[in-house]
């Protein structure tokens, strides 16, 4: 495997696209050096804060080319892929340099369980030397991955790491029980990143790590020393930010938030809006609040 | 207020029913003995577990009766009543000699959020003198309980609870945030416990609770003591049980398990169905991993 | 067979109750008057707009004597049953002189198929002399019946109907494809009657004809002429009455618009609440246009 | 406006693809020869059935060029679009030659009411000489278009069309109502065609007429005709094959059943599987009973 082991604070980038469709490569550059010097454990571009769906393929190519070069080496650079062609999406992803993949499955309508399970290993045969993490998420394939097909996927070499955006902690508590060390779990800011820890998960990949790094690698790092009480404590104050932006389109409030914090990462992609001024403002005070501003 | 505040283990008692329709005194008197003497700090007749959709109303005041009787003011008595006549069921359980009215709001239709407010705060008004859960289930009410409706309920004088069966940890964590600690929250089955307790919560309503109660002890008093790292270890082998009851149906499940237990509570109501002969095999199984055999 | 084949316009009818919980029987009596010399085909007491959910026993034993007393065996009349003790009340109804049974079930929880199909086979062999019809639907069965088990049900005796509330209209054409002469279909006011009597249904059992009972009736005559056309023009006006009645609870609005008809029916049952003025005014509005003022 | 008024059978065009990813041109002609032939009225290539979704935009690009190539001119071509930079793609494939463009929103996460008006208003008036077909289906959008932004749309020029794919049928008849003649309706397989007919709609486009064209054809003339009762009866048959597609993954139905009807249109698109032999079978059966084959 050419890629250590995952594990801590993944923030979602956002992708910043101008009105003529072009990325904006120097704030995107900018981002991921404020993020590591934050102390983020890894970056995550082309996920769901990523807008992922409403990119073309070269903008996509685009967006990994930036973060690889601005990351330098730093930290893994896990790259999400899309559906239509995603073992050829993985393969040309790890030549262009990012470490491990992160994988969606936007189902539109029914998939067999077969369907499911030869979809996530193609792309991991694909990619045999880094690390693939499988995406549950039923806004996306609109039912949640059985429990069976997790479970087979697991003994794929290279099928290290489950991402889960369904909400449902119980579920994940299921999934680790079934399959023990051979898949680690990472939270998404569905869940209360705490409480997968406490589970025994490994880190988490998020929108809101990208407007609180600091915050969200001390959060971390008070679960990794399970020091609960005070992680809890935290994760209390932080949780203000997942709550507001649960309120409005996410890919919006992180880019309205990055945008007051002076990262010009403009609007976001049609058909999603931006934020309306009191909004925006609303977002601004959560961000005083919790000293990242 | 007639009854000092709750917490802890509160079990969600199933209804032993004969075939005649008669509710089983003796076996339900005997759990409840049970019960009480493997420690748990209340009792919850006529919940989901409780099959109190398909009980007529005699029934349930057997019920009730019963329980009271075994209980004999040893834990606190929290009896759910159902959506018709709400108001007039709780002040007749009151009178009964419960301690505390889980109230249930069963939606077939949609309901405004004015007539939500107004149902559960005239239940409340019935029984100003006892403290009332509100209990959240996205299954009953066909959405979830808003948090703006929460947010108006805790202001009333005896709503001091919540009992939610959403799945959704986050949803408790935004609910805690929003009302502190005017409204204390419960756990239902469809959370884990140890991460309820984490986030601040004071103990949790389940039907597990009754095939498992000295588990269920520990694992409380583990989280209060806030060694989490062991009460998460413990919770982890208990999840096992959760695990196959989410598999069927709830009622049918405890019903089985404690059947094999020997106590003779008998089949679930229809149209509920008893397990199949490797159903019960599955939880034999697992109770006998978890001790409680 | 007591009952002859049932066809035709069934108003489902409200269940008007004082502040005392006591049914106001001089006007549940004027209503059934009404409506059957308006010349309505049958009636249906106890359904969803009868507020089922939310009457007590001998309420709903009340309404029973009092719409079979003021019908004087007119028309026939078909009483909801609700899932608690469904047999039971079968029985019950049927003594107390209905013509036959619209059996609903309100599944919480998972219920296997063969539960359903025990739960409408008991019920039908608990009155072997009356017509049975099966009530599908997802908002109380949290999903639909399964086609296998409406074919399964369909080769019962007196099993002979079927009302669906599915909005899904493809769904009864696969079912009348499935069962062919066995089972008859009844629309619900989900659907469109005209659309549902093209395909071979046989009426409708629905709210809204408590309302504009004569234009249900010339609705079906000209769809029992096969003047489709004519059929599609009445039809056409009289779905503004299914579309503001859609927009808010359904059984506040049937009492509503019956209180401006001058039939004093009073409020919903809690949880449900009164329209505001201005929604009484709407519907004013849209009876007015369908001369039902 | 460039091209005269949409009505009648629309086959939704499957994208026959080879295991390296191109398309087969000659077996895409051979099909639009045989349906225009058969006698349909346009053609719809890049819907759910030319599984839009798991397609690049090359491969879309040349889709569009066979049709538009093997049509030369004879009907309106009417080419779907996908979300991301819609109003690009439809500029595109007018200038490629298609006559009309149909609208999708795949919307992963919540939009706005103003975001959903904005995003099918951008598209129309990128292609303001081109009717735009509204395509409204839950599956993509996560919820069905409201009332409110059809009838904003319905005002701009050049969007005069609607296709719904939400197997409602009443909500057919409320759009129809608020819209009067300003949109046009086309059914989708999820509704019976000849009830949205009967309701006034203009025609179907939907993948099973790919595999019963002329079937469709004679369905749609007695429509016209206002021979509803015969209309009714062929329904009745052709439901057979919406009934057996619905069971499965409807491209993998369509794929199939033109491959068993002679055109090697090869295997469905990733993540979607095959059928598996009985289903073929099942499949074969069905054309053999509608003279399919």
């Amino acid at each position: 495997m050419k890629t250590k082991s995952l594990q801590g604070v993944f923030p979602y980038l956002v992708s910043p696209v101008d009105a003529h469709g072009n990325i904006l490569g120097t704030v995107l550059g900018d981002l991921v050096e404020h993020l590591i010097k934050a102390g983020v454990h890894g970056l995550t571009p082309l996920g769901s804060t990523g807008e992922f769906a409403y990119l073309n393929w070269s903008q996509r190519c685009r967006v990994v080319d930036i973060v690889v070069e601005a990351n330098a080496g730093r930290v893994p650079v896990v790259a999400a892929t899309t559906t239509a062609e995603a073992t050829h999406q993985a393969r040309h992803f790890v030549k262009r340099g990012v470490n491990g993949i992160l994988a969606i499955l936007e189902a539109y309508f029914p998939i067999s369980h077969t369907g499911v399970v030869d979809y996530f290993s193609n792309i991991a045969h694909a990619v045999p030397e880094y690390p693939v993490v499988l995406y549950t998420n039923p806004q996306f394939q609109r039912s949640d991955l059985s429990l069976e097909s997790i479970r087979q996927l697991a003994q794929i070499g290279n099928i290290l790491y489950l991402k889960d955006a369904s909400s449902n902690t119980g579920r994940l508590l299921s999934i680790m029980n079934l399959v023990g060390d051979r898949l680690k779990v990472f939270s998404a800011s569905a869940h209360i990143p705490v409480c997968v820890m406490l589970l025994g998960g490994v880190g988490w990949m998020a929108g809101p790590a990208c407007v609180v790094p600091e915050q969200s690698v001390r959060l971390y790092r008070l679960a990794e020393q399970k020091r609960w009480d005070e992680a809890m404590a935290l994760q209390r104050e932080l949780w203000s930010i997942n709550r507001v932006f649960a309120k409005y389109n996410l890919a919006a409030c992180i880019k309205a938030a990055l945008e007051i914090q002076g990262f010009p990462v403009g609007d976001p992609l049609p058909p999603q809006l931006s934020l309306a001024e009191a909004e925006r403002q609303e977002i601004a005070e959560v961000l005083l609040r919790l000293a990242a501003l």
